[in-house]
């Protein structure tokens, strides 16, 4: 390990999460509120530190970038963007201590949307704003990993978008990251900024319209109201957050495919294909329980809320527009198995991911096959095409990491106090990167009741679940740490 | 599929059923109790049911059997011995209809220890010697199933025990399983007369003695007692209980090896190692919370009952000597946690069991290590011994093919209306044949008010659990049915 590569690379994301904040900063500015002081001092101080990591970093070029190198940028980049995000929260005394700033930050970066927050709406639109950016940054941050970094590094089965990944494939990473990165990020900076017209048509003012954007291509669910999406009440917003979720939560490379002319992009995808049907199939049947069991008067009303909240847990944004917790049984337990599933591979959304969800279904169909005819060499064939037995190894591997730390971290959440429908769904909810879960942390609660070390282990599963798994496992293994 | 085999097997399984029942009924004819008649007319009935079976198997030989009949007798002896098992329970009115009595039969016949009976120490005694003899009937099955039947279709795994099995290995698979069946049932007596003697030195008479050690050494769990083993309130009979289920819990081909004069056949299993090490670490650990939380004023009695529980859990006994409900959420959600891990691998016990845990967190591992090394080829290791590629994707099929089946059953239940704690604890508890589980199905509850389509449902994951689920999905396969 190089660690003065690293140091290098970090102080990159220090500038630019540090520059990051003139955008907040600008509103307090013109709002004339508390906040100003706080930004300038949380850029300064940014600033600072990449400066610091800058001269640590020494000669060294970051086109020598290794493996075990990206291992470490990966994970220290959002550590240290949580680190110098957080900081604006803590100056702004939006939060009591530095452990609730930095919960709030990684929340931010990864995606998740859980919050510490209990009265959102009291504080100033600089920090709001700056809420909603941490989203909108830790998205973009998320799509060039997942599309352009970890297939490369061959963490749990990602190869299966090394074909996937527009552009030139080239032996070094930088150039192919550059080019990438840009590609897909000009298709998420596009549906932005249609997200935002599509807001303001309804009604939402600039800010408004921005952060919920943010929020919701990002699959963040930050909101800048205490009641979330709900609070507007219209069923216009609701159809047009819940329509960009949905993008969110699918493969950024077939929405550059579709734009560039290829219109049947979306369908010919296997996972594409799986995900609206899982989303049709678990909305369709909570409106029927909903109207079954008399939540809702008319079946229009129940489809709008069953649809958002499937969408809205799926896609791992974690929006609300209703108390699922006052639904009926089955709608909860499909929202907290959901939470599993979560996005697609190459999206913002967190959770397992519906093609690894795919390939281990059809594993354990090949399975039976097997015994059935033991002496059949059959590949395993997902949306059309043969997946490597490396890669179902990779993605098996994946799934029983990822319900096993579930595990180990539900554990650890009920050793600090916290009931068991609250410890355990804290932690689907933080490692699949949505942020409400059920009980304690349920939709119309939040996370400021967890003690400190309990905040502490949720932040780590959301970095956990951000960075699928394996690339912050490897760091636990001295062999990583060797010159 | 060649019905007629699979038809003069069943044929066996229900006389061997029937003929049990002489028993119960000597109990009954002893007492004087009115399940006199009920027993005599199951016999009647079982043994007429085998002859219709033997006549329609017409003039084929068992010898025969091949693979996808042998899936096909293995399911539907598991059936055929709850129906006709079940029978004295609706006779006598110990339950008031047919679903109760399956559920009740299958309950005993998988070795899981559900209940629908709300007060068991009203019925006479031919009744719960009955339901014990269940337990280790089915116990019985289960050794010579998942050591001489499964390890050679290929399930889930089992291959692993290919090479454990004593006695020459045959083409044949009828004079292996005889062989085999025969050593291992011998170890299964000899333990079983073992704990009798032991219970009847603690004070208790012959029925008891009996009728717990059916249940402890089948770890099924249905008691005679409605407070279960903690109502003798003897840290005696608890001792002897948790040292006999401790054993159950383990392969029975280490016991064999044991008693043939090799002591360090238990030591040597990594399997073994692992399920102390599990066992010796939950017991600490809820011990620990256990005084902490000050639930038992001494150490020495939170240790007894941590211990009891912990063991009852993990072997999937399901017997209880206090309600772990009220004890800290840790202890509550580690029990849980240890309803999917079971015992080993040719033990009486349910769940997933132990080495299949340890291979896939071994595949975790070495998944690490492979992107740390991409070109290195190392082997999956396993207690020392190196695990086929194939035998290691089987098992992972296995693991996730159980948490999707437990995930699917959960949202079936809490479709039928189960609270979410219930729901999802009560499909744990009887796909990893347990017994009791959280919420309504507690450890001070049971079963009873669970609605008739539940009970099928929950009587299904019995049967799936007990067959290490492929057993039983793949006649689900048109193909299996095939002529």
């Amino acid at each position: 390990m190089r660690l003065a590569i690293v140091a290098k690379v970090l102080a990159l994301v220090g500038a630019v999460v540090s520059l990051s904040m003139i955008w907040p900063l600008i509103w307090a500015l013109c709002d004339g509120t508390p906040d100003r002081r706080p930004f300038l001092l949380s850029i300064v101080a940014g600033l600072l530190l990449s400066a610091g990591l800058f001269m640590a970093g020494g000669g060294s070029s970051v086109r020598e970038l290794g493996t075990r190198e990206a291992f470490a940028v990966v994970t220290f980049s959002w550590i240290v963007a949580s680190v110098v995000g957080g900081l604006p929260f803590l100056l702004a005394g939006t939060v009591p201590n530095f452990t609730d700033a930095f919960f709030e930050a990684m929340s931010g970066f990864s995606t998740t949307g859980a919050s510490v927050l209990t009265d959102i709406e009291v504080h100033p639109r600089g920090i709001l704003f700056w809420r909603g950016l941490t989203h909108w940054l830790g998205g973009m941050g998320i799509i060039v990993l997942s599309l352009a970094v970890l297939p490369f590094l061959g963490v749990g089965g990602m190869e299966l978008y090394r074909a996937e990944v527009p552009g030139p494939i080239q032996e070094k990473l930088t150039p192919r990251v550059q080019q990438t990165a840009l590609l897909l990020w000009g298709v998420y900076l596009l549906f932005s900024f249609l997200e935002m017209i599509a807001l303001m048509l309804g009604g939402l003012d600039l800010f408004e319209a921005l952060t919920h954007t943010f929020a919701t291509m990002a699959t963040g669910g930050f909101s800048t109201l205490n009641g979330s999406v709900g609070q507007y009440g219209s069923a216009y917003i609701d159809g047009v957050v819940t329509f960009f979720m949905f993008l969110a939560g699918a493969n950024f490379v077939l929405h550059y495919r579709l734009l560039r002319g290829d219109l049947k992009a979306w369908w010919r995808d296997g996972e594409f294909r799986f995900y609206l049907g899982l989303t049709l199939v678990a909305t369709a049947t909570i409106t029927l329980f909903l109207l079954w069991r008399r939540n809702y008067a008319s079946p229009v009303e129940a489809l709008r809320y069953a649809s958002f909240q499937v969408v809205s847990i799926v896609t791992t944004t974690g929006f609300v527009t209703a108390d699922y917790e006052l639904w009926p049984v089955y709608a909860q337990v499909a929202l907290f198995f959901l939470m599993f599933v979560g996005g697609c591979g190459g999206s913002t959304g967190g959770g397992m991911k519906n093609v690894r969800i795919m390939i281990v279904l059809r594993q354990v169909y090949g399975e039976c096959r097997r015994l059935l005819h033991p002496q059949a060499v059959v590949p395993l064939r997902v949306g059309g095409s043969v997946v490597n037995r490396d890669v179902v190894a990779a993605v098996s591997a994946f799934v029983i990491a990822y319900l096993g730390l579930f595990a180990l971290f539900s554990l650890v959440m009920a050793g600090l106090g916290l009931d068991v429908t609250t410890a355990l769904s804290s932690v689907a909810a933080t490692l699949g990167n949505i942020g409400p879960g059920l009980g304690g942390v349920g939709p119309s609660h939040n996370y400021a009741f967890v003690p400190s070390a309990g905040k502490w282990v949720l932040s780590f599963c959301m970095l956990l679940g951000r960075l699928e798994l394996f690339t912050v496992l490897l760091l636990f293994f001295p062999e990583t740490w060797r010159r």
